[in-house]
């Protein structure tokens, strides 16, 4: 069942600051496999292999550089929260990157507000796919059809929602590449065996329409900042950002 | 329902390298609560505010010394894998930590073989508590009652299996402190909405009893360096690597 070390297929983790920890650490590990061993090896790619910040009062430093890996098997881009994400679309130098190494790759994946890179990139339009729950509305703005999934194929294409939804992608992606043995003794060795106290995610359309906004209320000026040489971008989160139709009804 | 920075309480968590980053960064995040706020604020705390190895390629650096954190309100040990985990256990200082900030500690909490440090530093003799299933009888050798649970709490002492067991827990811990409906905003921001791919975890006696002695095959020499100066340990973990008896007797 084990793969040897050189073998295993490079899956190029595009980190940039801001970035939340859960959803990267998460689905490496569970990639990585750890404690056993899978097909796949995740290397975090950076603008410059210096520390970064995240989400967590954590700061770290990514293994290598966009120069460094311009051909992996694959890529994966995690999400980030409110202004960060924002901010990560309008950065060119990574939306380049992220479509360079794409275009060769076999399989382009995010988590989480990943998928608003992705989109920024040019990669989802006219594709399903998923996103956290609160990015919704960006991402369909920026021409993809969101699908509420853990996780969403389409083509060469996987997306995931926030946090456990990489998770449950990663074991996914394992199962598919060295079977469902290897993806179980990967869950049994992290012990990914989640039983929410409070249930499952009651989530509510309202909620949803709101969150982004008001994580982002008062800080339209920054918002416009990011994305000043991108215009396009700035108006598919403004949209978002507007009060959401009653009833459901979308504009 | 927002509570002022200065008056949340003060989990110190405990990192020492090696550390399963996964159990570390998922509980944390669902304790400080990022995108919400919770009455939580955690605090990273090692021996030194120097680059720490985790079990993924990322090193981490501690916010706090030992020295810089003596009162917290809370204590938490996340756990590691294999050898790491029996170092962990060996390190005199790291014990003498844990023991210190637990004594005046209104919760004592682990997730995953956190619950070893715990049990090595004296706190568990006697008590209910729960483990990374592969540490299971360890944990016994070393005096507690093994639960098989997400958590288990036994006073003011709270024990986490691995990985998405540390979340289940924080979101508990949430829960009790400032409600159900601040426990499940945590929650729906960090969209931990599990649904692994291939089911819950069927955990085998037979693989759990395996696991700890398959990981640590050949480093024999090495588990008797590090807990070299402690027996009581050492006999602990070399009688969970024996075989175990069959049909589920236990020694």
């Amino acid at each position: 069942m084990a793969t040897k070390r050189d073998d295993r297929k490079h899956v190029a983790v595009v980190v940039y600051p801001g970035l939340t920890m859960l959803e990267l650490i998460g689905t490496i590990s569970a990639l990585d496999g750890l404690g056993t061993k899978t097909g796949f090896r995740t290397v975090t790619v950076g603008e410059r292999r210096e520390p970064l910040e995240s989400d967590t009062p954590m700061r770290f430093i990514p293994q290598s550089t966009y120069d460094e890996t311009p051909h992996p098997f694959a890529v994966l881009v995690p999400g980030s929260g409110g202004l960060r994400a924002i901010t990560a679309m309008g950065d060119e130098k990574l939306l380049a990157y992220v479509r360079a190494a794409a275009e060769g790759a076999e399989l382009v994946a995010s988590v989480g507000s990943g998928a608003l890179i992705l989109a920024a990139a040019g990669l989802l339009a006219g594709r399903r796919a998923t996103t956290h729950w609160a990015y919704r509305r960006v991402l369909e703005n920026l021409g993809a059809t969101y699908v509420q999934r853990r996780w969403v194929e389409d083509d060469r294409f996987i997306t995931a929602g926030g946090a456990s939804g990489g998770i449950d992608m990663a074991l996914h992606l394992v199962g598919n590449d060295t079977g469902r043995r290897s993806a179980r003794q990967v869950q049994l060795w992290i012990e990914y065996d989640p039983q929410p106290p409070f249930g499952a995610i009651d989530r509510q359309r309202e909620d949803a329409d709101n969150a982004l906004a008001s994580t982002l209320a008062g800080r339209h000026a920054e918002v416009e900042r990011a994305l000043a040489h991108r215009p396009d971008l700035l108006a598919a989160v403004e949209k978002a950002l507007s009060p959401a139709p009653p009833n459901g009804i979308r504009l």
